[in-house]
């Protein structure tokens, strides 16, 4: 499949003549004669919507453009177009995007010159210069949980304004009074505003509304003249989704290719979505986190410090709630590292929110190191046999129709009653919250906390009542610690069934902030066996 | 690729021999040590989920379930399990399926034995039998627009609990009162609710609420032991968001593959909503509608009847409304016909509901029919090059985010204002709304009416109110008949602004059942020009 430069457009000549000669009627669909014979600069119309450039492409977006861009992290961003939109000095955008760049890459860029007003955004943590801007009171920042930016995307594409959904219900997203804009005196001038909510079959939801955009710009792997697309691994990502929700969406992709050399059933995102596509240039696809496989055997029994013991024996108790069959997903750290520990003949496959299915271990070497694959916390992964990509939006759907079984991440603070605090801390700077608060809300997803019992200090983690802002509520149903394991009940509160064999239950009473029932069955901490280790 | 049978499963040893000697640490994910030695007929786990036969694959299903059932027509219809079901001999199914089948194939087979209690469908109007059961009280029917039907199995499985949707707006859908079940006597013995409506932006949506399943039993073309499923042309259709809205989804293919054989990036279905899959047995695939291409030249200017020769009228001034580079979508009849008088140079590009973008002209051939590739009236179609196919929910998605352009159908009632009816006669039978309600709801997309202008003996079919129950409120855009075309504003009302040159502004007047501007500019009645039959 040859790469197809605007230069190189006279090697579809073959294949519109082809088109020409197959059709048996007049019904010509999609039929590509005026392919060669118009200019590029123009506005494309169906039959041709390749651009010359990126600056072509994007010419015409206005100051104060509303502006949906694809990608996750660094993975699958719209390099050329977005440099192309620094040359052209628009300003005073708004942008729809899940993550805002690095400092010096990405939408890092745009960032830097001042040409962003405000970003939609549900995770914005690599980015020092945004945190200035931000608390400066020169960004207006609407976090929104990783799932319901992609739905709310996905809706404003497919013709639905407004939906309901769990995620976020009794927290800081639904009551409102989360600061998108500080003023220059660091008050609040701007705050996000309270959902409504309703309850469908004894559950509660809240009511979020759709995204649109003026323009989409996205990256896809390979194009044809009509503007299907392709995309390539997880690269994939937000890309789609955003090209729906725009009103002029405009792809660059690593190659163009001839009508027709996509077949039918491999389109990812048909060409009603895309007006403009460009041949990127020069793609440097920054790795945000490079991660190699270590050599070494993970940490077991004899592992080195009273700390690296204590994240063990949570890692290993936590490997006991993987069962055959499973679809887990699981989150950075303590959660990740407990993929070691599945018992060899049992299948789990593991989640990534970012559009992965069956996620495979780090990549052994520098030449397996792929940045179109990387995970939800931009490592890069490798995947397994019988793997999946999809979109964002798909991910989401997976993950809030509870299809996931179980979820293990940590968390800052537990309450008696299940909710959990993970993402927020008032007064530091606030990254957003990504997708946890998405992969806690699904109702039958099995949500398990692993975390160390105190803070720094022996300040109380497990609580009567949160004090930080809340991740879920009444999400959590099981919270493993080095001292024990607890049951969480909505209603009942929490039962201790598990004890480690190095506490008691008064120590455990001291070290917890609330009150809990102790199991008339109290078992000591289960540990999943290592004997995978000498095989 | 090889065809796996549950009897040849040991051909993917090498395939598993090769995921476990790959595989470089205990993070073993989707692996299928347990392939080989599990009894194919045990509740198959995440590492395998092939059964042995459809009667394995079914024989839990009990009494009273609730069955999401994908296809479109007969198209992609799980031919084995609804055989497989037939012979469980369970009953009192409520069924989710677009269509009923017909009297002697797919789920009519289920409804001539009286084993569905309740069918949820958008249209059913190929089954005598059903119509019967329907009438005499036997059989509950909730009738619902093509595209909430979709989105409500879209929304089950992914966590979305009710969302607005333009579709059905101020008719029977949203107002509630249509007929679910009469009683042995002919009395509605349960009548459907009526949906909560909102505002947003200035613009008028309904509530719907999601639809979830006990079981989906779909088509797809390829499995692989993990269930990742891909489909094959329009027989995607309903089939992955049956799946997806399921507590247990069961998949028949043409052929199951190892694991590994589906790349990721081409997975239709992740296997996470895939709990059972068979290899199907016998395909008879039946075709509801085998059409060709006529060999002679479609009718010309030289038209035998003033039928007709009025049929070409519409169908010339209807073609003048394509622009370049448009996506469209035609009703059956006259705006299809629309499609021939496509202007040479010109690109159009049609959607067909079912999943089609880049619909092409019939079959020429028998040898060309594809069972797998039908338009939205079941009839055998091609594709052009640059084609796509894709679910049923992407595909109202696309039409009632407003991303086709144009769409033109028939009626049998227009009201000044723009509003439709097309779907229903109270007293004959109904056979559903189909699609016809998505289409004309999408904010955006240009609604136009072809229609004759009065109805058999003169009756008026242009009303200042629509007397039959309504497709959609405020909907048309402009009006097309042998008479002339009016504008039509959901405000002002209509203006007629083209009249045909056998005709007078008063024979117009005693044509129409309502008043009507007459445009300061009236024009003659244009017509495409037929220039293109010379070529």
């Amino acid at each position: 499949m040859n790469v197809l430069t605007a230069e190189m457009l006279f090697v579809t000549k073959s294949v519109v003549e082809f088109v020409v000669t197959s059709a048996r009627q007049k019904l010509l669909i999609c039929r590509t004669t005026k392919l060669l014979s118009r200019s590029l600069s123009a506005k494309a119309s169906g039959s041709n919507k390749i651009y010359a450039s990126a600056g072509e492409a994007v010419k015409d977006i206005p100051d104060g453009a509303k502006i949906l861009v694809g990608g996750f992290g660094l993975c699958g961003i719209p390099e050329n177009l977005i440099s192309a939109l620094l040359e052209t000095g628009v300003k005073d955008l708004t942008v729809i995007s899940n993550n805002a760049g690095v400092d010096n890459f990405g939408l890092g860029l745009l960032l830097k010159e001042h040409r962003i007003r405000r970003i939609i955004a549900s995770y914005v943590g690599e980015n020092a210069e945004f945190e200035r801007q931000y608390l400066a009171g020169e960004l207006e920042v609407e976090l929104t949980p990783q799932g319901t930016l992609a739905e709310r995307i996905r809706a404003g594409g497919a013709g639905i304004p407004a939906f309901y959904t769990p995620t976020a219900y009794g927290t800081l997203v639904h009551e409102g009074g989360a600061p998108i804009k500080y003023s220059s005196s660091g008050k609040v001038e701007i705050a996000s505003k309270k959902r409504a909510s309703a309850s469908f079959d004894g559950k509660n939801y809240i009511l979020e509304e759709a995204i649109t955009g003026d323009y989409a710009i996205v990256k896809a792997w390979k194009a044809d003249p009509v503007g299907n697309l392709i995309f390539r691994k997880s690269a994939r990502n937000f890309n789609p989704a955003m090209c729906k929700a725009a009103r002029l969406a405009i792809a660059e992709v690593e190659e163009l290719v001839p009508l027709g050399a996509i077949p039918p059933d491999e389109v990812h995102l048909p060409g009603i979505y895309v007006d403009r596509v460009i041949a990127g240039q020069n793609y440097e696809k920054r790795i945000e986190q490079l991660t190699l496989l270590k050599k070494s055997k993970s940490s077991s029994a004899a592992s080195s410090s009273p700390a690296a013991a204590m994240r063990e024996r949570i890692i290993r108790r936590a490997a006991l709630e993987f069962k055959d069959g499973m679809y887990v997903n699981l989150g950075i750290g303590i959660p990740m590292l407990a993929s070691n520990y599945i018992p060899e003949g049992m299948s789990v496959c593991m989640q990534s929110e970012n559009g992965i299915l069956g996620l495979g271990p780090f990549p052994a070497t520098q030449e397996e190191v792929d940045p179109d694959l990387i995970n939800a916390g931009k490592q890069t992964v490798t995947v397994q046999p019988g793997a999946s990509f999809f979109s964002s939006d798909e991910s989401f759907a997976m993950i809030r129709g509870g299809h996931v079984d179980l979820t293990i991440l940590g968390a800052m603070q537990v309450s008696q009653y299940g909710d959990l605090a993970n993402w927020m801390i008032p007064g530091k700077l606030v990254k957003g919250m990504g997708g946890a608060m998405d992969l806690v809300a699904a109702p039958g997803t099995k949500v398990v906390v692993t975390m160390e019992h105190t803070a720094k200090g022996g300040a109380h983690k497990i609580l009567s009542q949160c004090t930080l802002p809340l991740t879920g509520k009444s999400c959590v149903d099981m919270i493993i610690t080095e001292k024990g394991v607890f049951e969480v009940d909505a209603e009942d509160g929490l039962t201790l069934v598990e004890i480690a064999e190095d506490t008691t239950v008064p120590d455990i009473i001291q070290a917890t902030g609330c009150n809990f029932e102790v199991s008339s069955d109290l078992k000591p901490m289960g540990r999943v066996k290592v004997n995978v280790e000498d095989e």
